[in-house]
Order: structure tokens, then C-alpha cells, then sequence
């Protein structure tokens, strides 16, 4: 994703370096265990994608750029393609990123077993920083993506689920994970724990805003620019906020029956139902205000080298989405 | 199993109030974050099991008890758990032990969470020991492990699979657990090195020995013991030792096409004609053998009160599935 590389770049001019390190440090993870092994966790991992949470872990570790801060942030983004492998798995999904799932390519057993061949890995790689509170930073959040998971599936077709409970769920699904990543980052750089702490609150604000403007995305499409159709999220009967917000303006839409909702068409007729309240304004308005929120949370714990990229960063994930 | 109910006492008079301390850990896993995502969690633990491998950590811990000890024992029935929730879905199982698995009773969203949740609640809880080489132990067991169910989906229906190959998916998919747990154990209790060496070789010959009489006993039944019909291996195209064996003194046995056996009556048919070589013993001769070596590995590095226990324990599987 552009943006997201003009950020490395604002990152320094060492941070092209740093990236490519991660990457190499993933590569190293599918490797020498052969062809069968191995591959389906290469494939994953070098499938790209936006390599966002990596990149939070070495702005928020500063220009130290050792093996321990590389580490980290491999070790983030070895999770979050676990689990992506693993939504695959539970979604069935046949493609992701225009490339065929492990799932479609290698079946779900294999895909399953490479989900935890990643988070086995991923602890496995952080371990060697031996540093406890970074082992207990990660557990704490993929504890939280695995209850967040969980949380939605419980939620799934709830029509009426409240506000809250969505935020309370993006929270543990998306959100810990970039505050993890961002502590992740001043632990490894052995920063003092009230930047740790500025830090970590910035990446909850922003992972809250980056799950409300990707569930708005889902809503508002288009579909050229999402590379998906519109209304996914409520084919699998999942109440985002944009649905939240919506029923208050148009009440029919509280009383519409999720199970019923299988057809593309039908998902998408909704979407426009939802798109012809104030429901969309409702929720860019809330996720720039968490934007907000998280450069302010920075405040004056973190040194300009540092602030500038992430406030840039929280700018581009808001444009990205407008 | 009331085998490893005998063996907790011969751990000694702390062992059961140890072991029940293990339990207690447990119970706090699933517990606090609602009904809906601690429950499938909770309901797995409960379901019980021989709690072998936690014992194994208990005892080569020796009588030290402290929570350092009752943590690492409980990480590995943790990762053990999560490993079984996540092999059910991959089978579709609706029962194991006579109950319900989770995939049966919350469907496979919820069960490759709950296993996620399991796995990283694991290394949450061995983190709290602050020890960095005991999560460097559990992650390369659960590397492992996920590389041993790889190789055993790769495998799978390749009737013609070599013996070392098989060897090499029993010690990554089962005995390199049975080490970690009792290298878990020595580091936990700070035992010198060589002591960690000896009791984590006798833990992969255990486990060694373990999984092939396991084999067996797909092979061999009875199914009133084993609480399941014989050639399940079978009809998952799963290729062990017994056939392996079998396929020496019957040539014809490595021509059949596992993909065509799909009913119970050709497995068990299998099962019988395998049972005609002279491959049951053999498979039983070679485990038995096993159950030797874990005993002689702890040599010297080892005082009676660890050693008897463990040799009980080598002795009771053996024995279980003679």
C-alpha cells in the first residue's frame, strides 16, 4: 500500500532498512523445514500485506533498530497472519489479497496447523529477546484476538447488539494488537514505562479507528477499491457499527432478520439502506475523533522523531478511508 | 485412568494436592470473561483426561511445589488442550471422551478460537515465571507439534510412507510435548543441566513409546477399551507403524489404495489382515524396547524419588497396551 510505504519513509531513512530486516526474519520462519512443511507458511507471509503493526513496532522502538526490536516486530505480524489463516479456516475463504488462502491451496488441516505453526513461532522468535514482559504483552493480545473472535461469533446475527458491546469487540480483536505492537516497540527499546504507556494508547485509538473505518468500508465500498463486495460483514451476520447507528435514524432496520440476509444482492441492498441515513457521517466522525484521540495520547511522553511518523501514520489510516 | 490416579500417589504424598493445585489453574482459565467465550474453554478442561503430562512436569520438578511448578504443569495440559480442540476440527470429531467437543457443541468458528485462546493463555501463564528458557521450551514443542500434523496430512494415504518417516511425525506430533513437559519440570525447579538433559531424553522416548501403542491400539482394539472402532487411522489415510510392519511380511498390503477405503467394515478388514503378520508384536517389541530406553536415560542424573515415579509411569503405559 503506498501510503503505507511513504510512511516507512517517514520514518527515517533507516527505516526501509529495518522493514526489509522484518522481512528477511520472516522468511527465515517457513524455511528448512521443506517444501511441505514450510511452504504454506512462506506462502502466507510473503503474500504481503500492509505490514502496519511491524512498522508501529520499530517507530515506537526509535532508531535503536537492534535484533530484539526486528524481533518484536516479526513476532507481531507472525500473529496477525495466524490469524488470518485461521479467519480463513472459519470463513472458508478461497482468496485474500488476490492470492488463494492456505486453506483453498493446502486444505483445512494443513491450514489450521500453519495457524499455529505461526503462533508457535512467533513466541518462539520473541522468546530470544528474553524479556518477559514482551512474551506477556503478545500472550495478553492474542488472548484478546482469540476472545474478540469469539465475542463476534457469539454476536453473530444480533441484530440489536449494542454500541459497546461493538466497541468492546473491536477493541480485543484489532485494537490490542497495535497497542501491543506499539509497547512491544518501547519495551524492546527499553523506553520509560510512561512513554510505553503514551504509546500503548495510541495504538488502542488507533486500532478502534481502523476496525470502525475497515467495518465502514465494508458499507460504503467501493467495491474497486476494497477488492471485495459490499455487505460481507453482513452475510456472516455481523453487526458493525455503521448497522449500529443506522437503526436509530431508520428502525425497520433494527428489526431485519440477519439469517434471512444471503444473497449478494439482498446484502447489498441493505448497504444502501444503511448509507441513506446518517450512519456513515456517524462513524468517520468517530473514527477521526479517535484519531485525534491518539496523537493527542502521545502528548508529551514522545520526542518529535517519533510523534511525526505515527501522527502520519494515524492521518493516512483516516484518509485512506474518507 | 485410574493407572495415572495410582502413579499420582507414587509421586508422592504432595503429588495429589499438587496435582490438584494444577487443576485449580485450569479452572481459572476459561473463567471471568462471560459465559460465552470462557465456556468452551472451561468445558474443555473440565472434560478431564489423564493429565499425563503435567504429572510428568510435577514429578521431574520434584516435591519443590511452588506456583513456578503448578504454572508450567498447567501450560502444557494448556497447550495439549489446545492442540485436541483444534485436531477436532480438523476431523469434524463430535465426541472425544464421551462428551461433546467443542466443535460440535459451539461449531468451528468457535472451536479454532477456543484453541487460539488456550494456546496463547498458556504462554500467558508461563510467562508469569519469568524464565525465558521454559517459553523457548513450550514454543519449540508447539513448533512441533504443528509441523508434525503437517507432516502427518502430507503423509496421508502415501500407503507406502517409511518407517524413520513415521518415527520422525511420532516424535514432532507427540514425544517432543512429553520432553518439553519434563524439561518444564527441571527448569522449573532449577535442576542442573544434565539433570534437564536426562529427564527431557526420557520424556521423548516415553512419548515415543506412547503414540506407537497408541497406533497399536487403532489396530488392535478391542473397541470396548478403546472407545472407538478399530481403523480410524485407517480411514483418515493415516499410515503407522503396524501397517508399516505389516507391509514386509504381506507385500500386497503396500498396494492398497487408502483413498478407497471408506467404510468401517474395509478398515477393520485392514485391521485384521495387519493383525495376521507378525506386526503387532513387532510394533509392541519396539515400544517395549522404548520404554527401556526412557528408564535407562535417567541414568544416574536422577535420585529415587524422581526416578521411581517415572519408571512407574514408563511401566504403566507399557502395560495399559500390552
Amino acid at each position: 500500500m503506498s501510503t503505507v510505504d511513504e510512511v516507512v519513509l517517514l520514518g527515517g531513512d533507516g527505516m526501509p532498512a529495518l522493514m526489509g530486516r522484518v522481512e528477511r526474519v520472516l522468511e527465515t520462519v517457513g524455511a528448512g523445514h521443506g517444501p511441505a512443511l514450510g511452504r504454506p507458511a512462506s506462502d502466507t507471509l510473503a503474500a504481503g500485506g500492509k505490514r502496519l503493526r511491524p512498522l508501529l513496532v520499530l517507530i515506537c522502538g526509535g532508531a535503536a533498530g537492534d535484533e530484539a526490536l526486528v524481533r518484536a516486530a516479526a513476532a507481531v505480524e507472525l500473529i496477525h497472519m495466524a490469524t488470518l489463516v485461521h479467519d480463513d479456516v472459519v470463513d472458508a475463504a478461497l482468496l485474500r489479497r488476490g492470492r488463494r488462502t492456505v486453506f483453498a491451496a493446502d486444505g483445512r488441516p494443513a491450514a489450521v496447523a500453519t495457524g499455529d505453526f505461526l503462533f508457535s513461532r512467533s513466541f518462539g522468535l520473541l522468546a530470544e529477546n528474553d524479556a518477559q514482559e514482551q512474551v506477556r504483552t503478545l500472550s495478553d493480545a492474542c488472548f484478546a484476538l482469540a476472545r474478540g473472535e469469539l465475542a463476534q461469533r457469539h454476536d453473530a446475527y444480533r441484530i440489536d447488539v449494542a454500541e459497546e458491546r461493538y466497541l468492546q469487540r473491536c477493541e480485543l480483536k484489532t485494537a490490542r494488537l497495535f497497542a501491543a505492537a506499539c509497547r512491544l516497540g518501547a519495551l524492546a527499546a527499553r523506553r520509560p514505562a510512561a512513554v510505553a504507556t503514551a504509546l500503548e494508547a495510541y495504538g488502542t485509538r488507533l486500532g478502534l479507528a481502523f476496525q470502525m473505518l475497515d467495518d465502514l468500508l465494508d458499507v460504503s465500498g467501493p467495491a474497486e477499491r476494497t477488492g471485495k463486495h459490499r455487505g460481507t460483514d453482513l452475510l456472516d451476520g455481523t453487526v458493525t457499527l455503521p448497522l449500529i447507528l443506522a437503526r436509530r435514524s431508520d428502525p425497520e432496520l433494527g428489526e431485519v432478520d440477519l439469517r434471512a440476509v444471503t444473497s449478494r444482492e439482498h446484502a447489498e441492498a441493505l448497504c444502501d439502506r444503511i448509507a441513506a441515513t446518517p450512519a456513515l457521517d456517524g462513524t468517520r466522525a468517530r473514527a477521526a475523533a479517535l484519531v485525534r484521540e491518539a496523537k493527542d495520547a502521545l502528548g508529551d511522553h514522545v520526542d518529535p522523531s517519533v510523534e511525526r511518523p505515527l501522527a502520519e501514520i494515524a492521518d493516512r489510516i483516516a484518509e485512506r478511508y474518507a
